[in-house]
């Protein structure tokens, strides 16, 4: 029989939450924790699923799937879970649909856009990572432009910087994937704050080697919460246990299960989404900063499809299965069936050929809405403009949409509306009385990824410790916790006003000579096609 | 004993659930019709409470109050239950603190603003006014420039717009107080559909004859509540019960609540804002447009402040008891308290003087972490700088924290985020099986009020009749309904692109006139005084 009273419950197991448990009790292994998690399986956003295959059958990941060696934070807890990775397939040519019908392909990393649109797609990734740069990733809100940032969308900055339509659609197919909405929904310093949490904004977006896509995990993402699971001990981890409320007393904390079971704990770790977090009721309430950037900060929507096949023809035909494409609804498009986003080979380990694509934002809210037949039908019409008819005689096919799965409230993140940071960097990650605060969004290194999951997990790991047993803490541990103390501390100084800088007026200056050059081009074409006119016609 | 199949099911016994519910008993009396509310009162949004006043005891609204002749359906509703109202006191000079820590008055309608803050301020109305006019309630994303506006906040049209701080501020205050959000957190697409709605801005924000905040109801706000919940008949309108599931069967819906209530009916209607509509379980689940809008959609930051006194000192002095003013937090204000946006004359129908503030937006979220006592003190400070010492000898004082409020998710209303309002128009009224959505955020006339609360719950009534009882619609039911059906056949139907348009020209000219005119007025001033400094000094 499990006792009631538990030194720590973890609400969440997903790999935030049991790592957060795993460094609890691989420091002090007396401890007693206790992992509550709502869902009838571990892994959160992670889950990995069988499905028909060339060799018979196999197992593909329908949530998170990609580390990089980057993600330093991941793949260390990969290293010790001896759980192995291999490479993200990217050789051959990739393709694009943007800005119009027409498919093209292109080799390495150059999109096969106009030298306009590449210079204008190049200055405005540039720009990008020069401002994220000056953002302080435990306060974004302590800039001098941060609520100009945050009273504006990425949508907004793009209508300033951007001057050619292949530009601007290229990146809204990008962070359509990377956010799961439409750039005119996500304030634009939480999206500076998450690729400064990244690196750079091109280790967000490309599968080469050093990115967020690099490289996948060999039995899929899942085996790392099973391993966590299994390491703290099966009979730890309470699966189809959702919390419905938490009460904090003098000296611990109660918490409450949909089924009637309670359990008290000295600390609770809280790692889930804040959609997730608003499902409980809280006595005495959260704080009303943290109630407020909550109510702002929706997950996005995202479908994610999986195909197998018996041969990675794609491959054959020199392709890396790589796609990205504007995906606009179908009556915007000539009729031409465009629900991906992005798409990529998702050939397992073991060599058996699939593809995979998402379907995010508006689109997934747009073809949720029609049969699975249809939607089905669409998919395997807009892979067959890429790799031909061929991606109709597929083996199997999964679609896992996450807006339907059960406690995840959409995927693949949660962003912060616009206009709804001000609240953000105070509350994220204060801790609350006897709640600690996990889940990727609360990471400040690759937040939205497994490795921010693992980071934040970790951080969480520490609060805690040093709270119950501080003598399990390292000469390390103790360190990290004077680190994001100090972090903590400098919360809220706001820096002076920076001027224009000469860096940012050089990048203008350039804009505007390319965009001068575009115009007198531009009209010069236009005058010869008149004069030619003049001349042909009679 | 209650049967436990009914005709209907209401959820949400605030002004729209049970104007619902009343309707269908009116036009169909032997109707099986039961509303469920979560609250241990009926009146959602309304809550009329006792404080001690001059006269020993009196009621005050610490929710909606106010109503206007120019809101029909509430009007006439309050015509047919008997409810009388008496004006709302705006004699005397009204107070402003806009732009800085000086606090001026001022008679009529115009502020005490600089002459080109009004001009500033008139534009921006007259603007804001020719947009609003453009918009089809039933289908705002059916303007052609939709897109582009809901991609921008209202922050964003104002810093294009308005060019003095002081109309800026103005501006501000009084869409903090309309939504209870900051403005650069609404798309400016649903401000437009909010005022067009309303008619136009003036009504909106005003106090005079005609607008929003004419009137007042004698015994209270939840006196509707209390009345069409008498006629319903009391013993059909069960309290305490909080909905947590509906199922959709064949031939009926199944509706369960927390308590373990279950009861059957052939239709439901849904009487409730969006953030509480999202704490349902639905089986099927709700269209996933409507998930997506619902996501983006939160209730806004709302505390109502009310403080009664023996004597109304503030009208004996010349003052109407009215003020607005920047509210700015602590420390961007030299030190001086500034809690309140709005403040108003609250004295009673039977002549028991109070005042009434609302600390909104950001302001609310703020001052919430704050103890009541530091709470307190800010609003009589704050109060004490218009109307002197005076104000801390009060009576009773009361808050009302509409984001503590069980059931409410905040106040006063929902807004949507920015990038929110694409699935929006499709969604909000659409029936889904046997639901059918009231609220008075699915209002087509003065949505957010308690009059579209009314205009929603009767579109309700005339819905479901026309599905179980058709006999019981009279004429004038069938012909609205016949219009709001042609009114749904005409969404998603753009119109062409708009041109420039005369009249935005003009504008546009005037308010470039105007600037240069201040820019020439300024520059010669400072001439002036640099030559008088010359002049003057050695």
């Amino acid at each position: 029989m499990t006792p009631s009273f538990y030194d720590v419950i973890v609400v969440g197991g997903g790999i935030s939450g049991l790592t957060a448990a795993y460094n609890i009790k691989k420091r002090d292994p007396s401890s007693s924790v206790l992992v509550l998690e709502a869902n009838d399986r571990v892994g959160g956003r992670t889950h990995t699923v069988p499905l028909v295959a060339a060799s018979g059958s196999d197992k593909w990941d329908v949530g998170g799937q990609w580390v990089g060696s980057c993600q330093s934070h991941v793949m260390d807890l990969l290293k010790e879970l001896n759980i192995e990775t291999f490479p993200q397939y990217h050789e051959g040519k990739h393709c694009q649909r943007i800005g119009g019908n027409k498919v093209k392909s292109y080799k390495g990393s150059i999109p096969a856009l106009s030298v306009f649109a590449l210079l204008d797609l190049h200055i405005a990734m540039v720009k990008m990572d020069y401002l994220q740069k000056q953002i302080n990733i435990f306060d974004p809100w302590s800039h001098p432009k941060a609520e100009e940032w945050d009273a504006m969308s990425v949508a907004n900055h793009f209508n300033k910087t951007l001057y050619t339509k292949d530009a601007r659609e290229t990146f809204d197919a990008a962070l359509r994937t990377v956010f799961g909405c439409e750039t005119n929904q996500v304030s634009f310093l939480y999206c500076l704050m998450y690729v400064r949490a990244a690196g750079d904004l091109e280790k967000l977006i490309d599968d080469t080697e050093g990115t967020a896509q690099e490289a996948r995990i060999k039995l899929g993402a899942q085996q790392i919460s099973l391993e966590l699971s299994s390491r703290i001990g099966d009979e730890n981890v309470k699966l189809n246990e959702a919390v419905v409320s938490i009460i904090q007393g003098e000296t611990d904390v109660t918490v409450t299960t949909k089924s009637g079971w309670q359990g008290t704990a000295s600390r609770v770790v809280l790692a889930m989404p804040p959609k997730a977090i608003e499902t409980i009721e809280f006595t005495p309430s959260l704080s009303r900063d943290r109630v407020d950037f909550m109510k702002r900060m929706p997950m996005g929507n995202y479908i994610k499809v999986v195909v197998t096949y018996e041969k990675a023809f794609w491959r054959s035909d020199g392709y890396s299965g790589m796609f990205v494409s504007s995906g606009f609804p179908l009556e915007k498009n000539d009729g031409m069936a465009a629900p991906l986003s992005v798409v990529y080979d998702a050939t397992s380990a073991n060599g058996n050929p699939a593809l995979l694509g998402f379907l995010s934002g508006q689109m997934a809210t747009e073809w949720a809405m029609r049969s699975a037949k249809e939607r089905q039908d669409a998919v395997l019409e807009h892979l067959a403009q890429f790799f031909g008819r061929q991606v109709f005689s597929f083996l199997d096919y999964l679609e896992k949409d996450w807006n339907r799965e059960p406690n995840a409230h959409g995927g693949p993140v949660s962003y912060m509306s616009v206009g709804g940071m001000q609240n953000f960097t105070h509350a994220i990650r204060r801790v609350e009385g006897r709640l600690h605060f996990s889940g990727t969004e609360t990471a400040t290194v690759w937040t939205g990824y497994m490795s921010g999951a693992v980071e934040a997990g970790e951080r969480c790991a520490l609060e805690v410790l040093n709270h119950i047993k501080p003598n399990a803490l390292t000469q390390d541990d103790v360190q990290q916790l004077e680190e994001q103390k100090k972090a903590r501390q400098s919360i809220g100084v706001r820096k002076n006003k920076r001027g224009r800088g000469f860096f940012r007026t050089m990048i203008s200056l350039s804009i505007g000579v390319a965009a001068l050059s575009c115009a007198v081009y531009a009209v010069a074409y236009y005058l010869e096609l008149e004069v030619q006119k003049l001349i042909v016609l009679p």
